[in-house]
């Protein structure tokens, strides 16, 4: 599972080619593409084509022996933890998971009907007003808000997400010592296998970090303007929740669930491809020849998929995919099926991937700051030349200023 | 006051010299600039070195002859309303001034220490869990939550004000037919005169639209993922409470209320000057040989500032920076002498820039979205080569992984 698929003989099919070049291609789909817009300690994507790494760590190396808050010290305080590092971290997270009472009543305003992803935005806003980043806003402080936020995103999500069904107020502790673990048991009332923490653990590694993506740059953009940690996160879930980006999880899953086996899946998809539809969970803007997490999340997939259905499902699509437009599945497809599987309702995968990314949001945002740049590119002007101004009374009712 | 004042001979300054060149240059402290991130017909700025144009008109005959709520639809709605069009909009947007109930409910748990940029952010994303955007994102749709927005910012931004300050929950409404007019009735709790609401109308359209400055780039890169206007203008506002960006009229004003006569500010601003430090509400990203916009708001602040001490002092400090530095002041600069005169508290400043400024987001959101692009730039890579990994148990206490 440490390598991608080998690349069977390509079909025509200019978005992915086999044997692309290491460096990606602008895209026309994609503004932007390929411009440097600043510098990352980071992450590296996508160097040889379908690679990543976090801060030099190959990312299957991180996937196969890390649990997800060894990957967010590393990418929020700036390197692996110790034994004792780690253990301190844990306990850390652990004490910062309670809700101030004033997010707790906020809420509870928020309907039943609200995006799960709206109402993690509308907590961090609120958590903004009430826990506000200190003047100065010294790095040290904004690790700390950092290790605040990945906390108590679950709490607070999930704390909403049984008042708002069921009128319930949970306590949103518990004596679980991870994130992914502490979410299941939010979720379910009651702790999950190991073996379920522990494909949470993955998850969230594999989502943690992907350079200036949308919602990472935004929180770039945000933080260049020397604005305060709980905007630029806020804004990032706003940008995360479009369907182009982290909401493409709950859409590969609405793919998915479409149909009853493999073959119907295959009929379909392969009409779908005629009538020249996207099909979310393929392709990305980076990687050429394959998503490096994809095999990583596929056996996670495969061991939580205990029928088997909606697995298999998934690989027949992925073959039908290849084969007919060499397109491969991104980390959303087979994150679908895992999430599915793990009992998550399809409106809180996104907020999941929000959980997880939260650690490298927050690290770009520190970094941004160190850079002291403000991010302000140029547009190219399509409108009306300059043009003599029409006063109120001489614009033509139903005409306007002749536009 | 229609032409920027006329550059005197030009001293040493790198940054914005005379005769500067029509394009502007790439800035150090600026990341992408000049660099083409995307399409507009909104805007054009300083093309000549310091004009600006909305939709093709020169600022100086929108900023002399509409209402606000004219330059408002003609950003969002296309062009300039005809008679019968201003008012039916004017209906429209008095219409939408109603706040929900949980609205206020979860203003009403945000502490009077908030910064108000906070707050309107939140009540932007709350707004977004109760008033959700359709499926689909039409561009009919997208104006039509523009329009609440419009409406509803400062009445939600006020109600919180007096509950927090005063623990009284304001009538959001007003008879006042302009959102100007109504910010400062709420605000004061009477009418104010009509000068004063001519000076409100001046400036809430010099701050209406500014081409892909940081906080509008940050609503195309969200919207830019298929996300909803809410998500897109609760990011903005993140971006705008930066002190580099919408909060520099707030830092202007504590510049200038330092001093208590024109020559004390002129010596002081000296030495600050000698020891290199940045003043708040000079110079700006794109224009090279001023703001177009000063003038206006320069001749709105002499008619507000009755006592003339506050304009006195700005004024005295806009000679200074000129003659020892070559530098302009920016729209920010007589905005804090105006807003301040009109007796709007200094943390309300950046707030009116929202409410002003929630136009052309909106507007480019709606272009964003016809555009298609997810917006997805590269990094530079400072980090540490590929490295092998180190497992948990060999790290060294105290010396993690080495870094």
């Amino acid at each position: 599972m440490d390598k991608p698929e080998p690349a069977p003989p390509a079909p025509a099919s200019p978005a992915s080619p086999a044997g692309a070049p290491a460096v990606p291609k602008a895209k026309k789909s994609v503004a932007l593409s390929g411009v440097i817009a600043g510098r990352t300690a980071l992450c590296t994507v996508g160097r040889s084509g379908n690679d990543l790494h976090y801060r030099g760590y190959d990312i299957h190396d991180l996937a196969r022996h890390c649990q997800f808050e060894e990957v967010a010290y590393l990418l929020v305080h700036g390197r692996l933890p110790s034994p004792g590092e780690l253990g301190q971290y844990l306990r850390k997270l652990q004490g910062l998971r309670t809700l101030p009472a004033a997010l707790c009543a906020a809420l509870e305003q928020l309907p039943r009907t609200s995006n799960p992803m709206d109402v993690l935005r509308t907590a961090v806003s609120v958590l903004g007003c009430l826990e506000p980043e200190a003047a100065g806003l010294p790095a040290a402080g904004a690790r700390d808000l950092a290790d605040r936020l990945l906390a108590v995103l679950a709490p607070a999500l999930l704390y909403w997400h049984h008042f708002a069904r069921n009128g319930v107020r949970i306590d949103p502790v518990s004596p679980e010592p991870t994130i992914g673990g502490h979410f299941l048991h939010l979720l379910r009332g009651e702790r999950a296998s190991a073996a379920e923490v522990a494909a949470m653990e993955v998850s969230l590694i594999l989502y943690a970090e992907h350079e200036f993506n949308a919602s990472t740059f935004t929180a770039r953009v945000i933080s260049g303007t020397g604005s305060d940690l709980h905007s630029a996160v806020t804004g990032a879930i706003g940008a995360l929740r479009g369907p182009k980006h982290g909401g493409a999880n709950e859409a590969a899953f609405e793919v998915l669930s479409r149909y009853r086996d493999p073959d119907e899946a295959e009929g379909d998809i392969l009409r779908r491809l005629q009538a020249r539809e996207v099909i979310l969970g393929f392709g990305h803007p980076v990687y050429t020849t394959g998503d490096p997490r994809n095999s990583i999340i596929k056996e996670v997939a495969r061991s939580l998929d205990r029928a088997g259905k909606l697995f298999a499902i998934a690989a027949r699509i992925e073959a039908v995919m290849w084969s007919a437009k060499a397109m491969f599945p991104n980390l959303d497809w087979y994150s679908a099926v895992s999430y599915h599987s793990l009992g998550v309702p399809t409106a809180l995968f996104t907020p999941l991937f929000v959980i997880s990314r939260t650690s490298g949001w927050a690290a770009h945002v520190i970094e941004q700051r160190a850079d002291g740049k403000i991010i302000r590119p140029s547009a190219e002007y399509t409108g009306p030349p300059e043009r003599p101004f029409v006063p109120l009374r001489e614009r033509a009712e139903g005409g306007g200023d002749g536009r």
